[in-house]
Order: C-alpha cells, then sequence, then structure tokens
C-alpha cells in the first residue's frame, strides 16, 4: 500500500540482489525506517523483537531467512539447524511452521549447489502468493460490507468497523487480512469508519493500525481496548473485523488477547464479527482451539510499561505501575467458533465450523482424514 | 487503611482545624503526596483533575468544599453558587449529586451564622458514615469469599479475584467497595489473589489498585484489560467484584468503561460477577441504566497518551499514536443487572434487580412509588 504516496510492501529483496529489507515496525508510527536484513540470525532477530509481527510476514522473513542461510552453507545440518532456530522464535505462529516446513520439503530434494537460489525463488513465490490471497481475502469481504451499506444506507452517514490489533498491510505482505476489505470497501467510496482498538500491551492499533489508515486516508477513531463493548451495546459498530494468527478445525480462532471479550460483546448486540483470514493460517492438526492451542506469555515488562514518544521526539519506555508490581503477560487468546459470524478466507466466506472451512478447502480435508 | 505501617483515610481535617486534607492521587503509584484544600474552588478542582475519585470520595469531597465555602460567606445566594460549581465537576456521580442534596437540604433551614460550623459537622459525618459503610460492604463481601474459598479448597492454592478499575481505599473514605471483601478475607487468612485490570485510558488499576494492595501485602499481578476473558476461559478466576459509580432502579450498573466486557466473558465462563456499592450510589430515579444514564466522554488525549514514570524517576506522558490520530474516550459503560451475579451492600447482598433492591432498601422504595 501507500506511504507518502510511494507504494511499498512489508517485505522486499534489497537492490543488492540478495539482501532482503523490511520496515522496522518497532519504531512505527513514530518513525518509518528500513531495516535491512543479511542472515538468518537477524531474520529470526527481527521476528522476535517484532520488527516484523502478523502470521504471513513472519512466514515471508522466515523463507527469506532460509535463503540467506542457504547462501552462506546450504548441507543438510545446516539446513535443519536454520529452521529449528526460525522455528523457535515464535511458538504461536502456524504460518511459520507452515512456511519452513514448505521451504525443508522442497529443499530437500534439491542439490545442495542450487538450493540457496531455490530458497530466494520460493521466498518470492510465497510473498507474490500473499499478496493474491489477500487481494483475494479483500474483494471477499469488500462484498460483505456492500451488503452492509445497502442495508444501512439512509439510516447512516458511515459504516462503523471495529478491528483489534493490526491485521492491515503491515501483518502480511501487502493488503492484510482484516483490512483488506476496509481498503476495498474505502477505495469503492463507501464511507467506511475504523473503530481502532488500541491493543495493550504492545498497542499494535494505536501504533500501526492507526499510522497504515492515516496513510491511506481512511476514517478512524482510536479507542482503548475497554470501550468496544459500550460502543455495541449502542449501535455504534456495524461490524467487527479481525485477523488470526491460527484457526483450528473446528474454526476456533486464536488472535490478540482480547479479541474473545469483543467476540462476546458482538454476540450480545447481534453484531456481525468476521475473522479474515488466509488458509494457511488453519491449522488442520488442531481439533479445537479453546483447549488446544498453546497461550504464548510474553515479557511481563510490556504490561508494566508502555512505550511512546516524548514531546521531544524520543521515544521511551514509562513505567505505569508502582516499583515491584508484578504482571502475567497472555500474549493471545481463543474465540470459540460459535462467536464467529463467518471466516473471510481468499477462497470465499464460509461459517467457522469444520464444515465450513470443508467446504472451501476439501484437499486439506481429506489430507487429514 | 496503612501506609507504610502508618493508618490513613483518604480525606481528613488538617490539624489546623479548617482546612482540608487529601491524597493527591494523580501522583500515584510513583509519589505519595497529601494535598491540601482550602476552598470550594481547590475542592472543585480536586474533583475535576482527579486527585480525588471514586464516587464515595467525590462526594466527601464536595461536602468539605461546601464547609470550605460556607466559611467564607454562608448566603443562600453563595451556598447556590457552591452547590452549582462542585455539581458541574462531574456529570456522571450521583454520590455528588445525593452529597450536596443532603448538604443543601439540612443548612437551608439553619440560620447563616451557623452554617459553616454545620456543614463540617456534616462533612465529618458522613466520612464516618462511608467508612462503616464500607466496612458493612467489607464484612458480606467476606461471607461471599469465604463460602467461595469453602468450596475450592483443596481443589487450588488460592482464590482468584478480578477487579476493574479502583474501588479500593482510595475510592472511598476507607476500606474500599469492591476491595473491602478481599481485604477482609487477606486479613482473615484466606489465600486470595487479585487480577489487577490496568483500567485504560487512565490506568487507575495499574497505578491505584496496585498500589493499594502492595501497601497491605495482597497477593496480585496486573494483567491488560484485554486478558480477562481468556483468564475466566480457563478456570484462573474464582470471582469478579468491581464498584460502581451508579446503580439503576432495575440493577444495571455503571462503572468504569470496560466493565461491561467482563461481565459478558465472567456470564459466559460461569464465573461469579458481583458489583460492590453503597446504598446512596443507587439512583432511584434511574429506571434503567443502558439507555438511561449518559455516558461521559472526556479528553481524547487520556486515550492518546499514557502516563508513566521514566527510569530517572519524572513522571511524563508519551504518546502512542501517529500525530493528528483522533481518539474518543467514553469513561464509563452499564453492565446490564442479567449480567450480574449480585450486589453486594452494606445491608447484605442482593440480587442485581428492582426487588432485590427493594428487599434491602424498602424505605427507598416507597418514597419513590
Amino acid at each position: 500500500m501507500k506511504v507518502d504516496g510511494k507504494s511499498f510492501r512489508s517485505i522486499w529483496l534489497n537492490p543488492d540482489g540478495w539482501s532482503v529489507d523490511i520496515i522496522d515496525q518497532t519504531l512505527l508510527p513514530h518513525e518509518f525506517r528500513v531495516h535491512n536484513l543479511q542472515s538468518a540470525d537477524q531474520a529470526a532477530e527481527a521476528i522476535v523483537s517484532m520488527r516484523v509481527r502478523g502470521a504471513p510476514l513472519i512466514g515471508a522473513t522466515a523463507a527469506y531467512g532460509m535463503a540467506l542461510a542457504l547462501r552462506e552453507r546450504a548441507d543438510d545440518a545446516h539446513l535443519e539447524r536454520t529452521v529449528q532456530s526460525l522455528l523457535g522464535t515464535r511458538p504461536t505462529a502456524v504460518n511459520l511452521r507452515w512456511a519452513l516446513a514448505r521451504m525443508t520439503g522442497a529443499l530437500q530434494s534439491v542439490e545442495v549447489s542450487r538450493r540457496a537460489e531455490r530458497a530466494y525463488e520460493m521466498a518470492h513465490e510465497m510473498c507474490d502468493e500473499d499478496v493474491a490471497i489477500n487481494a483475494s481475502i479483500g474483494a471477499h469481504g469488500f462484498d460483505l460490507i456492500q451488503r452492509l451499506w445497502q442495508a444501512r444506507k439512509g439510516k447512516s452517514s458511515r459504516l462503523n468497523i471495529l478491528t483489534h490489533c493490526n491485521a492491515g498491510w503491515l501483518a502480511t505482505v501487502d493488503w492484510g487480512t482484516a483490512l483488506a476489505p476496509v481498503y476495498r470497501a474505502h477505495d469503492a467510496g463507501i464511507p467506511v469508519h475504523v473503530w481502532v482498538d488500541e491493543t495493550r500491551p504492545r498497542n499494535q492499533g494505536a501504533a500501526l493500525t492507526a499510522w497504515e489508515l492515516a496513510a491511506h486516508g481512511v476514517s478512524h477513531d482510536l479507542i482503548v481496548d475497554n470501550a468496544g463493548g459500550h460502543l455495541m451495546q449502542h449501535g455504534m459498530v456495524d461490524l467487527c473485523i479481525t485477523g488470526t494468527d491460527r484457526t483450528a478445525r473446528n474454526g476456533d480462532v486464536c488472535n490478540k488477547i482480547g479479541t474473545y471479550l469483543k467476540a462476546l460483546a458482538a454476540q450480545a448486540n447481534d453484531v456481525p464479527f468476521y475473522v479474515a483470514l488466509p488458509g494457511p493460517t488453519i491449522d488442520w492438526d488442531m481439533t479445537e482451539g479453546v483447549g488446544g492451542i498453546p497461550i504464548e506469555e510474553r515479557d511481563p515488562s510490556e504490561v508494566t510499561e508502555v512505550r511512546g514518544r516524548l514531546p521531544g521526539g524520543e521515544t521511551v519506555a514509562v513505567r505505569i505501575t508502582p516499583d515491584g508490581t508484578t504482571a502475567r503477560n497472555f500474549a493471545f487468546d481463543v474465540t470459540p467458533a460459535n462467536l464467529v459470524t463467518g471466516l473471510i478466507t481468499e477462497r470465499g466466506i464460509c461459517a467457522a465450523s469444520e464444515e465450513g472451512l470443508s467446504s472451501l478447502y476439501p484437499e486439506q480435508e481429506f489430507s487429514h482424514e
């Protein structure tokens, strides 16, 4: 999407032809800086430190990390070590496992001297695929928004969409998942307005979603994570769309902590709650999400401190609690399928259920029977 | 309650015999500083700037504000001007209206020369009453906690209680409302553990509740507001207790923004959700809360900025969004009565319904029929 009028993806091959450029998302929204990756270790560091985040972008970064590693040494042992190292960066991200499994599967049968070249080709392909997938999610979600707007038109001057965390183009290679339909609707002239959950503890909504929407010119207001229930109770939300890091076979969706609370409020107030996801995010081996998906606990300092910018421009972390306060930092939660109105995929919209998912991905269903 | 081993209330008469001391809660948790009030304007400023907050403490501060005003001039016109000025400080707070109405009603029939003296007496009485009310809420809530602990004992090493915002002693004159039962249970040796919602945008949980609990030695962990649903879904919350700023006749409770989301999660996961309140917080004229109670919107900068302490000790506000991001800041929400397991009052625990409230406050019921 556009930044200052110039088109960007969130990851791309540097003009040197081998190193990889990313946008350092830890510096957003206050600074837009391109960060260069030259090794698998640097790719792993970028994932761990969340310079890149969002399931599809993590997968793409890991794929390029493989290419960077194999450029140095392409033997089986080094390949395996690299996979293990990249796998350990974010235990919850199923895209990461999927991307690495796909790379490994293909590369093992390639002769050592050609592995690096093939790894770069695959990383490029995976990026292009992600863009195509998200463009398609955008098209299907756009149909939904258009129908809702036809029904609201005349009763309201705008269509209010609530989103949590950042599932925009910064979380993918381009377009985004949850925000792809929003961008499409905005471009088509539908007056969408986005309620942006700030999304503590890391404030990806306040930092990234607000930044993206502003860059593209989409109307929005930031709200605290506590506010969505009140808004839904008072008819101020027409639609919720979030992303997901991992979808279980039964339609349970794992997403940023707090998504579940919004889904409860949506159900209680008859607000449609959709989750946008690319096929690779579906974990067909996970039969149900609430009991099955392990929830990553991150550093408590993300809870006890908040990062932001001082009036002078410096970015700092400030402590919001007394010294000595302990915290727990669960990074994700699981929204049970029964709270999800539908899943927006690149193949269409389906019910959040095994039946729904199987209707769109029959080949996966067969492969696991 | 205790601070560094010394007993404090949240508001008291200065040893000079006429001015009023409060704890400046905007400086907590990083600095404990006593702030002196010498006029009604200073009392109003303390309420508006949230040096004092919490429904009962706002009422007490307004009462002392009246006394300070009448000490200067006690004629009807000045009395009326002072009431209007104090009423305008926090439109949502029913205790404020109640305290001022009670003062006005009594003082109008007192001769001008004795009004100031009587106003001080009434302010003292109202503080003592609040302490007695909260001690009684603590006793009734303690019975509830004791029953829950008897049922959990052996299955768990601690009883997990989730609270939102600060309804502790800092929000009242002493004891607190939601936290009074927690302090009682802790003192009685029940191993309570409190999940403290940080409570954006003003972080009263992170700042005040965490500070209070630490000062009293109660086990607790800070969590982001997004986390409570996940905890309840996984059996990590045995009980929710919050306070309320205003309770409608039908049992709907208005409390800090985000309370409603926790009540939805509690119902979905069979976690008891109790609201602690002193009788004066009940608004018998408000037949239902969701549609009836006006929700205060506060300054958007509370959402776009976070206050906290730099490593050097200085307290600053940092901006968490891009420049130009707009925000909406709804301060409260209303939890419908059907999500509330029970109301803990100074007269006992009742159902969140007109029948329940009337059974404990029959005199109010009659006075409004």
